[in-house]
């Protein structure tokens, strides 16, 4: 067994003592997991650019074979879109079926229109699908209800849901699932709205002699295209495992992984990161406590994350942020958030500036306890051990700003703050902010079809 | 009596029963005040561009021929510059005498030797305008000691003060202080960085017989130049005032004017805004109370402030965002504060997008109590009452985007925003993020001088 790639943030180091490795695909490579995607028009109604960039795929079903655990992890926001709320009460129960998710039209900000559009697209995905000779062929599975079937939506908000489209597409969808690399790679795509590339992952490792997959996709934490606003994420997995067990391990995973992220400070209203569980593998759910599950979907949801920071818009600079020495671990996220949202700390970096000065400032204005006189702000490669100091203890060093600037102008480089306060820690995955992030995201009055609202 | 600039917020009509007027000038035309501004290389030393555009001044002294009551607020930022610190230790007391401010260089993370610096600079200016005859003849003037001098200082952070050419800097200012409006105008542009106009105003008002006078100058809250971080305000009157009335006047002014602005969201290690009283008005200290001199000061401060925000670093739009409905004004402040902080709200604004769905995004990540199926969101023209709802008590308007675009694209425009959860209130001005804002502080790591740090 190779290890993992080796960008791994130094807290994943310890993972090292469970094996599992890296496999090829995502979601489809767990046993007993199909999908399928079709373009149904929702992207070209959003934007009018859908057509033009060759029929972009923009529905797609994520379905297991048998009844799977559940859990999922979703917005913190108070606004959030219906599809959100009807997802988060069903990944509450034990058990589902199949996911249909949509990009191109958040439903969000829809009111009870959007309530009743999210409710029927599950309607017709169990209809859909359950009229396929497949699932009635299996003797494992049971009938799919509605219950079963959680919605996702990406994509502009405060505009109704295109329900001719969305309802065409989910017939059309239905009858296409497949468990093949190929379609796994459709759906990563039809995630997509402006991510510039498909995020995939999947890892395998044994417990006694049953070789356990997880599989996962994700779509771009910036909001993206004009008006979307949506962080979203899919997992399986064909280990056996209690729902609750799953809950709780997911919600370790994300704390470690996607909550660590940021690219532009904006929380969406549709975040949602969704986990399935199927049990074909055949492992003893008893073993799971033991075995490298819980190493290796943090894993996957870390290097998911950072995919995502990576690929955020208009990002040209990754950083990992290591906040050491807060108060407490709470005082440590503090910290390092002032400073990964500070525009004129995330301007810096775009220039490959070293500008330590403003991330004193950013410090200094959090609600950390910082005392200036203690801190120390230096730089190193990626995973590098060796850091170049630029402040410590209070004053400035005396290296010079050139070899400071040679680490900074790299595409990615880590950033070391030690406040010297206590133990808390906190390591934080964040991008630059470039003009072409606010080229981007700014529209255009003349093109009314840019504009967002 | 005229009125004043018709700019004004709604809040600020209800000063008009108060009546003052706006003259020409700004800190010397009250009464007995002085000053005088240099060049001293100290933003060559900074930028290497200080002599390019024509030897910017740099260095600059505000001096009252008499005691002068005297107020200030300051940062809040747990990481101050060292002449904050020194400053506002001196505006507690009740009088001083002279305010000596450089740019180019912001005293800030500097350690010991930045407090021995700042306070240097204050002794020398109290020795240096001691040795003038002019205040040695009159008769009103008391001996200038080290502790009736304030310093303020903008610039880069984290580098030593250039002493020898602030010191001669100092000794060359010193004889030239003047009354007159053209060395107020090269004050107001010495304390300049990358502002791209002075920002200065002045009013007039009666209590019984006298004339009281209201001067003020400031300078950008954008972090201005590559590692820049100030906003500085310097505000004169010829008005009696008891000291302990004046620090509680200004403090009630900075809360509505400098503390409802945000560019960008980076609370600096360098805000002051420092106020000096001399009293040759000569009007009766217990009429105060019942005069116009709190609107009036709060009528110079907002009009300041929002200089600022005009003047923001590659602003392109001012947006004035009346916050209401909320359930109290804390909630009121947290929510306007997470809309225009907001990287998506504000690159929007940026191409005129009248992107409310980001708007409902931050307000629901904000702390304030929020209920997305209450909420108001519309456009106005400047101080317009007719308001254009974009969504209403949760739902979309059919007002189309286009019209709304016709507001929004527009320079300036108002956000109204009501939350129906209470009577909580605030106003914040606010500016979009453009392509040029990153351009200007993002630095150049192939030109080691616009780097920070």
């Amino acid at each position: 067994m190779h290890e993992p790639d080796a960008r791994l943030s130094r807290d994943c180091w310890a993972d090292l003592k469970n094996p599992f490795r890296q496999v090829p695909g995502s979601i489809c490579t767990p046993r007993g997991f199909k999908c399928a995607a079709v373009f149904c028009d929702i992207k070209k109604l959003d934007t009018g650019k859908g057509s033009e960039k060759g029929q972009k795929r923009d529905l797609a079903l994520i379905v297991s074979d048998v009844p799977a655990a559940v859990a999922g992890v979703f917005t913190t926001n108070q606004v959030c879109a219906a599809p959100v709320k009807i997802s988060r009460q069903r990944a509450s129960k034990e058990f589902a079926r199949a996911i249909v998710v949509n990009s191109g039209n958040a439903n969000a900000c829809t009111g009870r229109q959007g309530m009743t559009d999210a409710r029927r697209m599950t309607q017709l995905t169990a209809s859909e699908l359950d009229k396929l000779d497949r699932f009635k062929r299996s003797s494992l599975a049971a009938r799919i209800s509605t219950e079963d079937v959680l919605v996702c939506s990406t994509g502009r908000i405060g505009v109704s849901m295109p329900m001719k489209n969305i309802e065409r597409g989910i017939r059309a969808c239905a009858p296409r699932i497949a468990r093949s690399t190929s379609s796994a790679r459709q759906v990563a795509e039809a995630i997509m709205t402006t991510d510039t590339r498909r995020k995939e992952i999947a890892v395998e490792f044994k417990i006694g002699r049953s070789t356990i997959r997880i599989g996962g996709i994700c779509k771009g934490a910036g909001m993206i295209e004009p008006g979307m606003a949506t962080m979203l994420g899919f997992i399986t997995t064909d280990a056996a495992i209690e729902p609750s067990v799953l809950k709780r391990a997911l919600k370790i995973a994300v704390g470690k992984s996607f909550n660590r992220i940021t690219v532009d400070g904006d929380m969406s209203t549709n975040d949602s990161v969704i986990m399935v569980a199927n049990g074909l593998a055949g492992n003893a759910k008893s073993e799971i406590r033991r075995s490298p599950f819980q190493v290796a979907l943090n894993f996957v949801c870390r290097e998911l994350a950072k995919m995502i920071v990576r690929d955020g818009e208009g990002t040209s600079r990754f950083v990992a942020l290591h906040l050491r020495g807060a108060r407490n671990d709470r005082d440590a996220e503090v910290a390092a958030r002032a400073i990964a949202n500070s525009s004129l700390v995330r301007t810096s970096w775009c220039g490959g500036d070293p500008n330590w000065g403003r991330i004193l400032c950013a410090l200094g204005y959090s609600k950390a306890d910082v005392d200036e006189t203690l801190v120390d702000v230096g730089y190193a490669q990626p995973n590098n051990r060796k850091i170049l100091f630029a402040f410590r203890r209070g004053r400035p060093t005396n290296v010079a700003l050139k070899t400071l600037a040679k680490v900074t102008s790299a595409p990615e480089f880590d950033l070391h703050v030690d406040l010297h306060r206590g133990r808390g820690e906190f390591v934080l995955y964040a991008a630059d902010l470039t003009e072409n992030y606010v080229a981007f995201n700014k529209g255009n009055v003349n093109d009314p079809e840019t504009l967002g609202g």
